[in-house]
C-alpha cells in the first residue's frame, strides 16, 4: 500500500527543510553505509612495469626535481576518482631520481616507505643518516622524519613510495616541514642502522625510538636470504613463504600505520585463495607469475605492482616450474589489528572461479 | 623564462597519456596534500537544539522505526559536502525513539556511543544486557556487539548517536549483520555493568573482554558527583575541569576509536584557546555559554551540538556567573595518540581575536 | 650392585675438593630444588587479633615511635625461620599508632600499603597528600614515595601493613632515604586521590603516573557498597563475591609487586577449594567464619589475619546465617602472572577433607 | 638516661610473650631491613675455567648422567652460605656432557638458559626442536618447555647453565614433571629457529608464542658478526660495544624472568666504574683482561666466570693491546626494569681506587 499524496508531499517537505540546518535522514542511506560486508569502491589493478616505466623516464626529460620538489608518477586506483589513493589508506607512486639529481629535504606527518625497483647508487638520508639504495631494497623515512633523497652514481634510480597518506588526510593531521637549505648533512655514519641491527634476536640498548623502528633500511640482500632459509614446513597456504618486516625494539610492524611483508613464491606453486579485512599494495621483486584478484586473473613480472582492496578475495601462482618469485608489499592490516577490527577468511572452494 | 611551447606541448601530451595508465604526475598535486598544516575541509559547525527537535519530533510522524530502521536525523559537516560525516573521522546523529517503539537489532563493525539528550525509560540492549537511558548517560554499544533500541515509557527519548563509521569506511572495513528476530532477549541482568563497576578503581576480575570498556553505561549522575568532586587545583586552563571516561580493564579510552569526556565549566569562567591534532564533537548537557572556534563565537545552551575540527583553536566560556554549564565530547584523539600524532599548542595570545 | 670402596673414597676426595672453589654438585640436590610442585616452607597461620591487640597496645606503653620509627609487630610465617616473612615475597605487620604520635618520614624502594583494622583519624601523608584512615580503608605508599604517619585524633589506630620486602630483598634492590624533618608538609589537598577518582570509568587526564596508582586510598564504604552491589551472577565459586582493587590508570594491580582484593562471603556461603601458584595474606574485616587450608580448619573473625601459601587449598565458609563476612586480600599473584608462570586447580572433591 | 630496670624487665617479659604468638617486634630490625642502598649478601667472585675444568671432567670419571640427571657443578656465591644461588635471583652451574651421553627429558617452571663453553656436536632438545651446540651459542629453555641434551659428537661437551631457579623458590612457584622415556622425538627440523629467524627485523608471522623467545638458539657466528659490525659511536662508556639479545617477537629480553648481553672490549679498552641495581653473571667467551667489582681486581680469560652482585660498582678493561675480548652475561635486569625498580650510577671518579 503506497502512502497517500498528502503523506509523500509532507515527507518532501520535511526533507527539504533539513538542508539549510545540515542535516539529512538517515534511513535513505541506511543500507548503503551499514553493508554486510565492505563495499569501498577502490578496485584491484596492476599497473605494468613496461609502460610505467618509460612514462616516468619521459618525467625525466620534461621536469626537474627542482620543479617537481619529487619527480613521482601516482598509482591512482581505477575505483577511487577524484581521490589520489591507490586505496583508501595508502598512496603510492613511482619516483625517478637521475643521476646527479637532489629531491629536497623536508619532513610531514604521513610516515613513508620505499622499495627500490631499479638502480643503485641512490641514497636516502633520514634524520642525518643516508641510507644507500639498491633493488629490492626497503627504506622507512618514519613520520616527521627529515629526509631527502640524492643520487650521487651514474644511472637512473626508481623506487616505489608508499605512504598513509590517505590516512593521515582522513585524520585530518597532515603537517609538513620545508627548511631553506636543499639538503641534510650526513651527521652519521651511512647506513648506520644495518650496522646496529645486524643480527636477528640483537640489538643495541633501547633508545627512545618513538613507534617507528630505527632500523631504516631492509637491504634486500638479507630479504633474500631470509626467505631462502625458511623451510617448507613455514610455508603459509596463503602466501607461500613470507616474512614480516619488524620493528627490532618492539617486534611490531615497521611503522605505526603500514607493515610490510616479504614473500617467496616457490616454483610452481599456486596458493589458495582467501581475503582479510586489509589492504595490500605489491611490488613484483622477481619472477613471474599471476594472482587471481576477485575473480580476475592479472599477469605479472618484477617492477609490476598491484594493489588488493580490502575483502577481495585473492591468491597467487608462480607460472615457473624453475625460478622462484618474491613479492613485497605494504599493507594497512596494522592499523586494522591494533584496532581489533580485522578478520579473514578463506574461499571455501580453495580457489577462485575466474569471471 | 616560460618554457619553450615545444616544451609545453611535450609535456601536455606526456601528461594526457597518463590517465589511460591510471597514473598521474605528483608535482601538480604536491602542495595541496602535504601542507603545513591541516587543511581539511571539515568547518566548525553548531546545531541548535531549538531547531533540530522540532524537525525530528516532525520525523516521528512521517516515519516510523519499521520504515527507518533507525529514526536518525544526520548532522552533516557543512564543509563536507557529499560525505555522510561530522569530521572526517566521526558521524553523529539525532535519534528518536517514540513510546513504544522498537528500533531492531543489528551488529556492525564502526563502534557507536549514545548520549541522552531527553527523555528516561528507553534502553538499548547491549549483547543480552539492557542499558536504561536517562539525559547526560553515556551508553556504549562497542564494535560488533548486538544492539537493539526500545522504549517501553511513555515519553519520547532522543539521544545523540556517535559513531566511527567515517573511518571505519575509509579503513573499508564495514561489516553488518541483519538478524530475523527483532529485538534480543534480555538474557543478563538490567545494567549489570553499573553494578559489577560500582566504585572507582575496584573491578571484577578481568574478563576476556577485548579492546571496548565492559563497562557500557555510565550514568550522568555518577558523572555529575565525580565533576562536581574535582578540586580547583585539577582545572585545565583549556577544558576548565575535566574527565575522561575510560575502560576500568586498561584505564584507556571507552573505544579504540573514540574517546569521551566530560566536563563542568564553572560560572563564568572563559578557558583559553588552543589547539590540537584531533577531532571532537560536543553536547551541551546542561547550561549556556558560548565557544570561540576559529576565531568565530557560537552560542550554546543544553541539546546544542557543535563540532571542532583538527587543528582548530578553541576556547570556551560559560556566560552565567551562577550556574556550571556542563559538556560531554566524544573524539578520535585516542586513534591519533596510538599512531604517535597528536599534539597541540596553546593559542599564542591566550584568547582568539573575534573574525 | 654398591660402588667399590675406592670409588666411593675417590668421590669422597673429589667432593671435598669443590667447596673451596665455591662449587658443589648439583645431583645430591637435584630433587630436593627441582620439586614436582612449590615445597616452600611457609605454612599456613592464623593471628587471632584477640592475642595480638593486647601485645600491640603493651608496646604502645612500652616503645615510643620515636625509639621505634615504626612501632609494628611483625607476623612471622612459622614455617620461614630466621626470615622476616610471611610468605617467601611478602611481609606483614601490625602497626600501632596512638594519639599525639608521629612516625617519621622516609621513603624505601620496596612498596607498602596498610589496610586499617582500627581506630580512626590518623593519617598517612604519601609524596605531601593526607589520606586519612577508617577503618577497612586501604591505602597505598608506592616504591620510593615519601611517607609518614600521623594521629591526631583521640583515639590508638592499628593497621596492617602489607610490604613486598622479602621480594625487594631477595632482588638486592632495598633502597632507602630518611630526611632531617620528621613530617612532610601537607602540599596537596588531604585525600585529594579521592576527590579526582570519585566514579568509576572516570578519571582526570593521564599524568606521567609511574607503575603504582595514583589513587592511593580505598576507602571502605566505597568498598562496601561495591561488594553490596555485585549480583549473584557475578559470584565465584572459590571466592564468591569479590573484587580487585586496580590502578584506574592501568586497570592493572594497584602496585607492580602486589595485589589486592575484597571478598563478600554472603551469609552460610562455604566456596569450594582450589590452589594457585601465588601466595596472599588476608585480613577479616567483618563477620565470623573459617578457611580450610592445607587441610586445616582456621576459624576467623574481624581482625584476624590469615597467611595462603602458593599452590596450597584452601576454601572459606561464613559460619554465620545472617551476617555477611568480609575479607581484604594482598597477594604476589600480579608478579607471578606477568612472569607468565600463574596457574590454579580446583580440589578435585570440591572441598578438603580435614586432616 | 637509661630506662629503668623496671622498664627493662617489662620489656623483656614483652618480647618473650611474642615469640609464641609468631610476632616480633619490628624495631630491633628496622635499620637491618630498610638499608640506605642494596646490602645482599652476595658477593663478587670469579671462578677460573683452569680450576673449574678439571673438577667437571674428573665428575665425568666419577657419575654417570643417568645417576646425575644432569651432570651440573652449581657456582655457589661465598656470600650466599647455605643457599643454592650465585645471586639472590640467579643460579649458575657448569655442565659437562660426555661423547654418547645423554640427560633426560623433563620441564620444570624455572627457566633455563645455556652458554657453550667448549666442545661441539652436542645438542638441547627444546619441545622437539634440536639446538646444536658450538662455543659462544647462547640456548634457551624457556620456563615449562620439555629439554633434554644429547651429545652424538665426539668431544665432551662443556655449558654454563643459567636458571632463575632462587627467584622461582623464592616466587614459591617451582613446578617439575619427569616422563617415562629418556628423550623427546625430534618432531621439529633440527635448528628450525635458526631459519625461522634468519635476518634481523624480518620474522615469521607471529604465532602464540608466550613470553619467551621463540628464537632458541643464538649462534656465537651471529653474535661476533654483529659486535664487529658496531662502529665506535656504538661504544657505551661502561660497557664498550654492547648488544642485547631479545626475543624477536617483542624487541624485550629472551625470558621474561633473564635478559642476556654480549660485548666487545676492544684492544685496550678500559671502561668507566658504574653500578646499578640488578645482578649479573659474566661468561668469558674469547680474550684476557680484568673487571674491577667493589675495588678488587679480577683477572679473567676464556671460561672463566664471574658474578657481579646489584649496586656494585664494576669496570671492565682488555688487558690485550691487540686482540679484542668478549663476554657473554645473564642478568635479572628485566625483572627488576619492568617492576620500575631499576637504577643506576657512574663512580664519581670514573673509576674505582683499587682497595
Amino acid at each position: 500500500m503506497h502512502p497517500p499524496a498528502s503523506h509523500r508531499m509532507a515527507y518532501e517537505a520535511f526533507v527539504q527543510a533539513l538542508q539549510p540546518l545540515s542535516l539529512a535522514p538517515l534511513w535513505t542511506e541506511y543500507h548503503r553505509l551499514l553493508t554486510p560486508a565492505p563495499q569501498g569502491k577502490a578496485r584491484p589493478h596492476l599497473w605494468r612495469y613496461a609502460e610505467l616505466r618509460p612514462q616516468l623516464l619521459r618525467a625525466g626529460e620534461l621536469v626537474s626535481t627542482r620543479e617537481a620538489e619529487r619527480r613521482v608518477l601516482m598509482l591512482l586506483n581505477p575505483g577511487l576518482e577524484g581521490q589520489i589513493a591507490i586505496t583508501p589508506t595508502l598512496f603510492a607512486g613511482m619516483q625517478l631520481l637521475l643521476p646527479g639529481e637532489v629531491a629536497r629535504v623536508h619532513r610531514h606527518s604521513p610516515a613513508a616507505l620505499r622499495i627500490i625497483v631499479e638502480g643503485k647508487g641512490a641514497y636516502t638520508t633520514v634524520d642525518g643518516q643516508r641510507c644507500f639504495m639498491e633493488p629490492g631494497d626497503l627504506i622507512l623515512t618514519p613520520a616527521w622524519s627529515w629526509h631527502d633523497h640524492g643520487n650521487p652514481g651514474n644511472e637512473p634510480v626508481i623506487w616505489l613510495d608508499g605512504l598513509d597518506l590517505p590516512l593521515i588526510q582522513t585524520l585530518n593531521v597532515v603537517f609538513t616541514e620545508h627548511p631553506t637549505q636543499a639538503q641534510q648533512q650526513a651527521r652519521l655514519p651511512d647506513d648506520l642502522s644495518l650496522r646496529l641491527y645486524q643480527q636477528p634476536g640483537l640489538r643495541p640498548p633501547a633508545p627512545d625510538t618513538g613507534p617507528a623502528s630505527p632500523l631504516l633500511s631492509y637491504k634486500w640482500q638479507r630479504t633474500a636470504a631470509a626467505l631462502a632459509a625458511l623451510p617448507a614446513e613455514a610455508a603459509s597456504p596463503y602466501d607461500d613463504l613470507l616474512l614480516e618486516y619488524t620493528n627490532p625494539h618492539t617486534g611490531g610492524p615497521v611503522l605505526p600505520t603500514m607493515g610490510c611483508t616479504a614473500q617467496l613464491l616457490r616454483p610452481g606453486v599456486q596458493t589458495q585463495a582467501h581475503r582479510h579485512a586489509s589492504s595490500s599494495v605489491y611490488l613484483v621483486v622477481q619472477g613471474r607469475g599471476y594472482s587471481v584478484i576477485d575473480g580476475r586473473r592479472y599477469d605479472w613480472e618484477a617492477g609490476d605492482v598491484f594493489v588488493i582492496p580490502s575483502w577481495a578475495y585473492h591468491e597467487h601462482a608462480n607460472a615457473s616450474p624453475h625460478e622462484a618469485a618474491a613479492l613485497i608489499s605494504f599493507t594497512d592490516a596494522p592499523l586494522i589489528r591494533s584496532l581489533g577490527l580485522y578478520r579473514e577468511e578463506a574461499h571455501p572452494g580453495g580457489h577462485q572461479p575466474l569471471a
